[in-house]
């Protein structure tokens, strides 16, 4: 049997210990095929890069599978993977493993997801994995069964047209994982802090800092999954009509009068 | 009766005539603050700036009102906004008017529609605007009269909680517009094609391009609406979860075996 082709990118940068993670863990189901930013891009959302040119490098890490660096975003890498380096859909796309939660809200601001979604967009089975845990050196491992099995059964069902799954993995050791749970995104959003600070000129500058504010205490969250061990799977769609309101403000009067 | 308070971004810049025109519009209604990029931040998505530091520089364009320029991008312009330069939530935020569609599937990729995401992920009431017409001097003074009604009606209504609206202009004379349209964001997607190139130094580079494809024609989107000369308002949400598909997944074996 022909073996499956996977893309993997990733928004922390070819070079992070995620993706080389997932490399080897995916080299173990397929044909891998990487195409991912050559500097992090965390916090990009669904960016595309239009007013600059976009360079892909091929570069050699650790093995003779394919492997890109792209100048662009997640976004970007799908794309120029799909038309530029693969010239066909993969059957999986695997964007990740993500140093840090992309639970909840964070989905809109992740550029791991960006990916996923875009591949679900492009009509590619596609998964963003990520860890909670930002540390450089966080232990990939402890979630390795859990990625190839969530993997492997996508390669097998596929997913209906239109949606991926975004799948967050606590950072707690392997034995303590409690198992796998298929919920919804979290209510919650950032409260912003900025950090304001001079420059060696006077000049004023901030850092975006902030805290995450959970809004609900459901246990049918991934926020509550990933707070009691379990590795969360949400399936994401990229239809953003609020279609409940629909009714109700279609009796607004939005109309300006006709002159 | 005091003047409600206006946030105007957009992401075209702060010195693009969309915004420039938005600002003239909403001085009619309330009291208006600008805090827009220093720099287009097209097809920018939900990004934030974590990597680097942001700026913020007061500025006089066109009046007496408040106005800063920023280096980040739209979100982070709501962000500071919130925090450094308002320290409170205003009563409605408008972003745009862009210049060029956010209709269907655009929203995702959008830096206009991802400021008014954050705002209504912040509770404030808020709307990206956006006219069909990509060029610099595009004519919008056009839609003038819709933009006032829709920002007036939500003035005095509110939104409900994590709701903001995407509306769209068609880019026809003022007396052909037919009215608005509530409708739901149309099922879409870009098929990219990259146009290859070789810099004087013999090395590849790609530009981004692409081809809008529509998969529906329901009298029920927004491309039908702006196809037919409406205004498209569509009430946008970021709970990104694919509710029905819950149950399905639920059933499936995504769970590694224990050891």
């Amino acid at each position: 049997m022909k073996k499956p082709v996977i893309l993997i990118t990733n928004d922390d940068g070819v070079m992070a210990p995620g993706i080389r993670h997932l490399v080897q863990f995916m080299l173990e189901l397929g044909e891998v095929v990487v195409v991912a930013p050559d500097k992090p891009q965390s916090g990009m959302g669904h960016a595309v890069t239009i007013v600059n040119p976009l360079r892909l490098e091929r570069i050699t890490v650790d093995g003779g599978h394919q492997e890109y660096s792209c100048s662009g975003t997640p976004v970007d890498c799908v794309k120029l993977a799909v038309n530029k380096v693969l010239h066909r859909k993969p059957d999986l796309l695997v964007s990740g493993i993500n140093h840090g939660s992309n639970a909840s809200i964070n989905v809109i601001y992740s550029g791991t997801m960006s990916a996923a979604i875009e591949g679900a967009m492009e009509g590619i089975p596609s998964i963003g994995f990520s860890l909670l845990d930002y540390r450089f050196d966080a232990d990939f491992l402890s979630g390795k069964r859990y990625v190839q099995q969530i993997a492997r059964t996508v390669l097998k069902k596929g997913l209906p047209s239109g949606i991926c799954l975004n799948v967050n993995i606590p950072a707690v050791p392997e034995n303590e994982i409690e198992g796998v749970r298929v919920c919804r995104q979290a209510r919650a959003n950032w409260e912003e802090e900025f950090d304001h600070r001079q420059d060696p000129r006077g000049k004023d500058y901030f850092w975006l800092t902030g805290r995450f504010s959970l809004h609900e205490n459901s246990n049918e969250t991934d926020e509550w999954a990933l707070e009691n061990k379990y590795v969360s799977v949400v399936p994401i769609q990229f239809d953003f009509t609020a279609h409940d309101l629909l009714p109700e403000l279609q009796k607004w009067n939005l109309d300006a009068e006709k002159r």
